[in-house]
């Protein structure tokens, strides 16, 4: 069978099109990497976003979500070390102060610049650092500088995030790039995961804003890593239809061909930030099947990916299946006891809610041992199903977030 | 004021009528103490109890619901290390053959036995340990063995929680005492806390009954260690009348006195398992004001003791209140941010959403380097609250939980 698209080494400015800066601005004195980051499209772009659906938003999430109205933009502007979260209406003119300065100079309209911002929360910005150092950074502009942007936005990630991909769409190659940070779902005092995807294909935008939704919901929606949900969750698809395809929509014949590949992307961006989870030594897939529903499948995967109890026996190698049987009965999905099975890569841990007669604590140990298992829930109620990719919990993620200072 | 009650030494079998006793029967090979614990009442007493929430129960808790229908009880025998959880039919019948094996050496009926468990789930119970040795623990009960009994509950705890008062009743003194087990929500594998309860006051079994949930609701429900909930979580309550004083129940002038009392004894098991906490290192009251329902308050007072980002930041003394921010914004309660504010021991670390103009964070360190502080949050959107008794989350933690071995 023909392979529906291409890995390929790049990053975001891979795509035609598109060109990103980086520099120290200083935003925080103690970080000594990068901290502005600009991406710019030559020439505007449909946009899609999806946003952190905590309560309390960071100010550029906001301003995100009212440029999103128009669906188009040209710009993005991130900056590392500051949340601008929980900053009131001062946070609010200071992001829309840049997304101003940067429209100012590179000659667009404000609504089609978007803004971001990760780091601290509750500090006002800096913003004379962020105005003064904007004319540099706009003629830092380069399609070589994808790496750079990869870079730039990282707090405590130890590893940058980026994936490419080529699918031929109308028989020409367009190209989907993304890059990615987080580490913690909030990493400390960072509050965020950020996603930013770009793609030289011509896509109708309400189109695109859909598929991006569901991409998500794949991928970034299916990761825990410590469970707690930050203010600034943000992912960004800019396409610019520089490749030349005849518009993409849902009724275009490689519309599903285009949406694998973007699939592809923002599932692998996303195992990326597990598999940094702060801490981390080993990656787990839970999958629940045979619930009663998807919301009780979701509960269970959740509940299971994160319980201290669970994630610490991971870490230690333990296999005491107990405490995944004890975060299933308080998910508050329904389920029966009796009709549990559980196994771990395969080998049966529970049966029918005991102790499985084959898969001695020795065997499933060794499984325990290994970087990478699964651990299957099959509940047996009902024909639903959610799958999620965790880590464990250890004593360097302890040491991270207690020992990092405000 | 006249003092309502006052706190004595003494434990389980201080109340009258009372005895103990405890032995070592090798329930679980490694453990070295004394596993097997048997309470006895000289006459039937009336009993109350709750039982955990998840829909995954242990044998011992399905056998006590079962039992509590007769609302009385004379016998309690807990084993340690087995929790009987997710062992099936075969659980079942081993709590069942407990009940009857203690109520034939006792001479009494089957149904006024209660059965507790608590260690290792989803292996089966040695049973021919536990009925070799119960002629010999029954002949061992006697009302010196208080401390025993709270010892022989006991798991990871580091310390015995046991604690008694008197009460004016009808002008004669009563007692109530009690013991309890429990230092992760869930210990390592242990799965449970456990809490009994003596009382030689006559009590209307209904009445007793409802303050027993209600006391619980002010307690054990507002602990939070690791979130974690067990599938063996119980407490019992026995009211044998050997006092002599007029039945309480609702309409007797002594009933809130009486009430009082027992609130002090569950709070003050409740807070001595927080403070017994794996691995803590501090005690945090998290006191939530002004929320739009009850329901919303305990929302946010749980997502913040939760949260592993805020419980690390407890441990390392970062007084980082944006992630207390962000957990408000997740916990699904009604939150507007500008009107937020939150405060560390009365110091205001939050006004209106954004830092307060007091406070600098070297102030607000200050008091997250105590062993015990109080966060205060007022949401200003109803006037809703409640509290809930926490602990950080530590290095130590994790050590415990993941390099214990099944």
């Amino acid at each position: 069978m023909k392979k529906e698209f291409e890995v390929i080494a790049g990053g975001i400015t891979t795509p035609k099109g598109f060109k990103a800066a980086t520099l120290r601005a200083g935003i925080k004195e103690s970080r000594k990497r990068d901290d502005l980051t600009l991406l710019f499209s030559d020439t505007p772009a449909a946009v899609a976003g999806t946003f952190t659906t905590n309560r309390i938003k960071a100010a550029p999430v906001k301003l995100c979500e009212r440029h999103l109205i128009w669906g188009q933009g040209q710009a993005l502007l991130i900056n590392a070390g500051n949340a601008n979260a929980c900053t009131g209406e001062q946070g609010f003119h200071d992001a829309e102060r840049m997304a101003e300065i940067t429209a100012e100079t590179l000659g667009i309209a404000k609504n089609l610049v978007f803004v971001c911002s990760t780091g601290t929360i509750g500090i006002p910005l800096p913003m004379p650092r962020i105005e003064s150092n904007l004319p540099a950074l706009a003629r830092k502009l380069s399609r070589e500088n994808s790496s750079q942007a990869a870079e730039a936005i990282l707090t405590t990630d130890l590893v940058k995030k980026e994936v490419a991909v080529t699918v031929m769409v109308d028989g020409i190659p367009v190209t989907i790039a993304g890059i990615a940070k987080g580490s913690g779902m909030i990493a400390p005092n960072m509050a965020t995961m950020l996603a930013f995807i770009t793609t030289d294909a011509a896509v109708d935008q309400r189109s695109l804003q859909l598929e991006l939704v569901h991409a998500v919901d794949l991928s970034f929606n299916r990761i825990v890593v410590d469970g707690d949900e930050s203010t600034n969750d943000t992912v960004l698809m800019f396409a610019n239809g520089t490749a030349g395809n005849k518009l993409l929509d849902r009724k275009h014949h490689d519309w599903r061909r285009f949406c694998h590949a973007l699939e592809y992307v923002t599932r692998e961006l996303a195992l990326m930030i597990v598999k940094d989870g702060e801490g981390a030594t080993k990656f787990v897939t839970v999958h629940v099947t045979g619930a009663a529903s998807r919301h009780d499948a979701r509960a269970c995967a959740r509940a299971i990916a994160m319980s201290p109890l669970v994630k610490t026996a991971w870490n230690g190698g333990d296999p005491n299946w107990g405490r995944i049987m004890a975060a299933l009965g308080y998910s508050g999905a329904r389920i029966q006891e009796e009709r549990v099975d559980i196994s771990f890569n395969d080998l049966p841990a529970v049966q029918s809610g005991k102790a499985a007669d084959s898969g001695s604590l020795a065997e499933l140990a060794r499984i325990y041992a290994l970087k990478e298992f699964t651990i299957k829930v099959e509940l047996h109620v009902g024909k639903s199903e959610f799958t999620v990719y965790t880590c464990d919990l250890s004593k360097e993620y302890v040491a991270i977030n207690a020992e990092y200072m405000t």
